[in-house]
Order: C-alpha cells, then sequence, then structure tokens
C-alpha cells in the first residue's frame, strides 16, 4: 500500500485523529512542510525546495495546503480533507501561514520543516510555545495498520532475497571494491520491486569498524568481514536489514564475538513485546554484550523505528520509557565495533503484535563464511 | 573542485570571511547543521539523520562541531579549522549546542537544518533574534571563485553533452515513456561524470504544462512536445538544462510561441552584466514575454542560483534587487505552458563576469525537431 493512493478516507480519518490529540496535547496550530507526515495526512510529497509548502491544521476547522502556484498541477485534490491556497512567485508564503496560524498559543511544527521558514515564522507569530509535530502526528504514525505493516513486510522479503544472494556468493565480494558491491546491492533492490534506494553501506574489515561507513574504493580482500547494510522504500515504506559475511575461513576471534552478537540480537528481538519499555529491548542487547566484555564496542542504539521513514519513532534506546504497542515497527540491530580491526552487526526489522515479536526479516542469521 | 577535498587553508579563509560578515550583521553565533553551508565550511557532510550534528561559529574563538559519536570516524580533521566534540547516544546534544551559544542575543540558523532542532533549541535560549545563516555565508557561496566557476562549467558540458544526444535523436522519444527516457538521461548523466542525479524531468505534450512535472507512464507520441530538464551533482557542483524538442513537423503554434521564448532567454542572457538587480533580468525575459501576449503563461520567476544546490541565491526573481556581482552563477529560464496543451521551457546556467554573462550551457537552443 502506498500512502499516496489510499484514498480520502484514510487521511480524513487520519486528520480526525490528530485533531484528538492536539485536543489533548493543547497544541492549537500543527504546521506540516516537507517530510513524511505530509504525505500520511494527504497524500501529497512536497519537494524540498526553497519554495514553502505548508499545511496548517487548526484544531477546529478546515485544514489548508499553502503551496507555490507552480507546484499546484501536483496536488492532488481531497474533496473535504484540505483547502489549497496557492502562491505566486512575488508573494509572501510565511506571512499567509502566519494568517492562518494567528492566535494560536502551542504550535507543533513538522520536524524536518526546513529552518528558515521557522526563522522566518518567528517574529509574525510571538509569544507562541512551539513543539514538535512528533508529539501529535508521532503517535499515529508509530501505530502501523495491516496494510502498513503488509508493506514493511512486503520491502523485508524483498531485501531477505538479496541478503540470501550475498550469502549464496550470487554477490561476489571478494576481488570488487565496497563501492562496486553496494552499486550491484542498489540495483538488486530496485530489480526486487523498491522505487528507490536509500542506502547500501558495504564496509570491509577494518571499515566494518565505522558504523555508517560509506562504501569505497577500498577492495575486499580474501579472509576478512564484509559488513552489509542496505535498504529502500517498496510503495511508500521502507526495508532496512544487516547482514555480515567472511570471506574464508571465520577467524577464531570473529567468530567468538559474533556468537555473542547473534545471542544479543535475538535475545533483544525476544523482548519486543507489547508494554515493554523501548529502553527494556536495548538493555536486552546491551546487557549480553557487555557480560562477553565487548561493551565498550556497542557504541549506538539498539534499533530505530521504521515506517515512511528509515528513521522514526520509536527509537530503541536507553531512556525511552515508552512502552511498546502493536503496531510499533523498529530495527533491532545491536552491532560491535573494534577499531582499526573490524566490525560486525546484525539486524531485523521487527513489529510488535498482541502474539509477540514478529521480524519481517528472516535470512539466515548467521555470520556466513562466502 | 569537489569542496570536500579542499584543503584546510580554504576552510580556514571562508571561516575568516564568515566571521567578518557575522560582526558586519551583528551575529554572535552561527549554527550550521545538515545543508550545504556545512561541507562548504568544513569539508564535512552530515547525513540528514534525527542525530543532531551542528557546527557552532562565535564571532570570535574556535569553531565546534557537535556530532554524534557514531559518525566520528567519518571526520575528517581539519586542524585549526574546528574542534570536535562527540556525543554518546544518551546525550542531549541540543543541550551542548545551547550551552556553546550561551550569551549569544543574535544567532543565524542553517536554512536547511531540520526544525526541531531549532524548536529543541527555543527553550534553551531565551531573548534571541534568529535570523537565516544566507546573511552570513550566503553571500560569499554566490561569489565562486575560478575553481567553483571551472566545476560548474564542467557539469554544465557534460548535460550539454545529452542534450546533443537528444537533439541527435541518439536517445529516441517516440513510443516510450516518460519515465523510460528519464530513467536514460539519468544513467546518462552519471556515465558522463556526475556522481548524482539531481532530477531528470521528461514531459510530454500537455504534461509539460506543469513546469515541475513527474515523469510518468505517459508514452511519449509522435507531433508534440517534449520537455526535459536534467541536473547532477559532479565533484560536488551542479548542473541543471532544460531543452525542449518536437515529436515531427513542429507545430504552427509551437513554433511562434518558441521563437517568443527564445528571444526572451537570449535577452534575459544579455541582460545578466555585473552591476544589474537580479529582477532587471527577469524583467528582460518577461517583458518580451508578456508583449507577445504569453505573460499569464509565465508562470515562474526567471531563475535561480546554483553551485553546491541546485537552487541557491541569488534568486532571479521580481523584488530582488541585489545587483549581480562577479561570479554569480543562476539559471536563466524562463517559460510558457498553456494549460492541456502543452509547455516549454530554455535554460541555461550563467555566471556573470567582468566581461559580461558567460552561459556554461551551450547546446543548441532551438525547439528541434526530432
Amino acid at each position: 500500500m502506498s500512502s499516496e493512493t489510499a484514498d480520502a478516507a484514510v487521511y480524513l480519518d487520519r486528520l480526525d485523529r490528530v485533531r484528538a490529540t492536539m485536543e489533548a496535547e493543547s497544541v492549537d496550530t500543527l504546521l506540516i512542510s516537507v517530510g513524511h507526515d505530509l504525505p500520511y495526512l494527504t497524500g501529497y510529497t512536497a519537494m524540498p525546495l526553497e519554495r514553502l509548502t505548508m499545511l496548517v491544521v487548526p484544531r477546529e476547522g478546515d485544514a489548508t495546503m499553502v503551496i507555490p502556484g507552480l507546484e499546484r498541477a501536483r496536488v492532488v485534490e481531497q474533496p473535504g480533507v484540505f483547502d489549497i491556497v496557492p502562491w505566486g512567485e512575488t508573494d509572501d508564503p510565511t506571512a499567509i501561514v502566519a494568517r492562518l496560524a494567528a492566535g494560536s498559543k502551542r504550535i507543533a511544527v513538522g520536524d524536518q520543516m526546513w529552518a528558515r521558514f521557522l526563522v522566518e515564522l518567528l517574529p509574525h507569530l510571538r509569544d507562541v510555545e512551539y513543539t514538535r509535530s512528533v508529539d501529535v502526528v508521532g503517535p499515529l504514525r508509530m501505530r502501523k495498520d495491516r496494510a502498513e505493516i503488509d508493506a514493511l513486510a512486503a520491502a523485508g522479503a524483498a531485501v531477505d532475497t538479496i541478503a540470501g544472494e550475498l550469502q549464496r556468493g550470487e554477490i561476489p565480494l571478494v576481488g570488487r571494491t565496497e563501492a562496486d558491491v553496494s552499486a550491484h546491492i542498489g540495483r538488486r533492490i530496485i530489480e526486487e520491486g523498491h522505487q528507490k534506494v536509500n542506502f547500501a553501506i558495504v564496509a570491509a574489515g577494518e571499515n566494518a569498524a565505522s558504523p555508517h561507513h560509506h562504501a569505497g574504493d577500498r577492495v575486499i580482500r580474501k579472509n576478512e568481514i564484509v559488513l552489509c547494510d542496505f535498504g529502500g522504500t517498496m510503495n511508500g515504506y521502507c526495508s532496512d536489514t544487516t547482514r555480515c559475511f567472511f570471506t574464508g575461513e571465520i577467524a577464531s576471534d570473529v567468530a567468538e564475538a559474533y556468537a555473542v552478537l547473534h545471542e544479543a540480537q535475538a535475545a533483544a528481538v525476544r523482548a519486543a513485546t507489547v508494554g515493554t519499555p523501548c529502553q527494556d529491548v536495548d538493555r536486552a542487547a546491551r546487557s549480553i554484550i557487555a557480560e562477553a566484555g565487548f561493551g565498550d564496542y556497542f557504541i549506538h542504539r539498539t534499533g530505530h523505528g521504521i515506517g515512511l521513514e528509515e528513521h522514526e519513532d520509536p527509537y530503541i534506546v536507553e531512556g525511552n520509557e515508552r512502552p511498546l504497542e502493536a503496531g510499533h515497527a523498529f530495527s533491532v540491530e545491536p552491532g560491535i565495533y573494534v577499531p582499526g580491526k573490524w566490525g560486525m552487526r546484525l539486524e531485523d526489522i521487527v513489529v510488535a503484535t498482541e502474539s509477540g515479536p514478529v521480524p519481517v526479516n528472516n535470512s539466515d542469521h548467521s555470520l556466513v563464511a562466502v
């Protein structure tokens, strides 16, 4: 299911629920520009440009989409969902938005709106308390419905196919550059039905110790670890999985660490039951890695929510006491990174359900020798 | 030249000039997160993620890069340019930034910073006047140096090659979908040396009347106009050109309108001399189109600055009285759009120099029958 192709009833329902949250949070106006809240609420994706697009949602009354006249033809009207106010090239769109939001005491602002638009709004709207739109839209977006979970599962199955090809050596590693393998994985992501490649990290040997390594000219050699972390967007929803490979007979220190990682990841998945605070899922992985003596080498949170965006709420991190709810979808991806030597990570997307955690990624979880 | 590979002296010089502008604009602190100001000033490109990366530049004293610990390994240190403060997964990076900016009365904020970070900063930093970083960094970035102009020219020559292929029918149009031609142009953009495709608009017939049409399943037919507007990023700098084609014998109404467009575009290029206000370049094109009776069909500004970004200052638009300076680089791209029938646009990137306007795009400016 693509959010873009849902019908008006879906958006009306979402806006109704947004208004209920605005009531509960005492938010008078919600301002949504570029980012994923906009297509989630209206079906329209704004181009991230200097020309302002802004959905203005008052707690009561009609929503208005303020949009560059130039983009008017791209908007699919959703009667009853929002009015359209196109602005001309010499108009001041900030003033239009300020007029629509006049009198508000508390305004929620889209996370990824360009700061310039908020900077320009500030002098128009004084004595206003600003808050993040995640307080309003986030709780809705976190709870995926059946169609959204199906979309995540389909995207997950598509990247699992590619993980399998890597594990069976059908996408060769040794002798190729990281960048070459990354491009190969990118092509396969599209061929498997995604519309967009979001990333394809390929990190060999010591490069794998940098969790967000940028695939480069480094040639993959025999007898080293290769970390592949890749995902894209398929019909509006994201995939994301990480598997590691060893190009030869697995070195004993690597095998030992991987056994710890494997156990930690599985424990965190098992811990991801409805009602469990997010931080407890992080702790489930972290305690096992720490007990094995690798605590200092697990340098990131255990996971992030996923849906229309690769990274969204809920974050699986110490300090996040939010209890998991049915429909929450997130990554579980502990890692161990030894600078200058090697790194490893194991990642599945997991959906919390009333009948327990359900991983959408099911390729072999072992460190496979290729 | 890639901004990413320049040496520390380049960044030190740019930061010195930024501080001089901060002094002139009474800006106490400059805050730069995702976007192109960061690589321009430091050589480092931040990932657009929920983990905060922020360069904090005080008017006096050392600059500090506040960065997720996870990304630490990706930063190339530039001794003397900035200090690095990595933050851990359970730290509050906003509080770190607020401490570094404490006492500021006027803070300039990067345009494309996510609004969420400004929303989070507001309660930390009260009684502050916020302004846009374009007031500080923009004037510098607008004036391209020799290496930057060379980079724009190289990227321009690369897309001219592709425009020529379209004009000679080497990239066929008739019988293919817009999306198929768009993908073909995208591949050619990469093959011609760009690292990234930024867009490849292909709009046939009535679709060309929507200036930002998204290439779709529409099959290109005989005897219609096809508008192709494409560009990418090559060694850090952007290309952008638009040419139109006619798949058959050119219809007389289209030929007549195109002659007006062609004349208007050439007149605007000629008008783009050092010292001329940006709006006068817009007027040069607009007056010719209006006199021919197509004024209501030219629904956008004449152009935008270009450099590290596809769209940046200076904008060639009514109301922009900024005089062009040597080194300003921008598009000149008037268009005529008749809803339901056809659209046309003609676009070159032009650099203002002391010896007059220099277009970096030089493919045939005619409406070529293919």
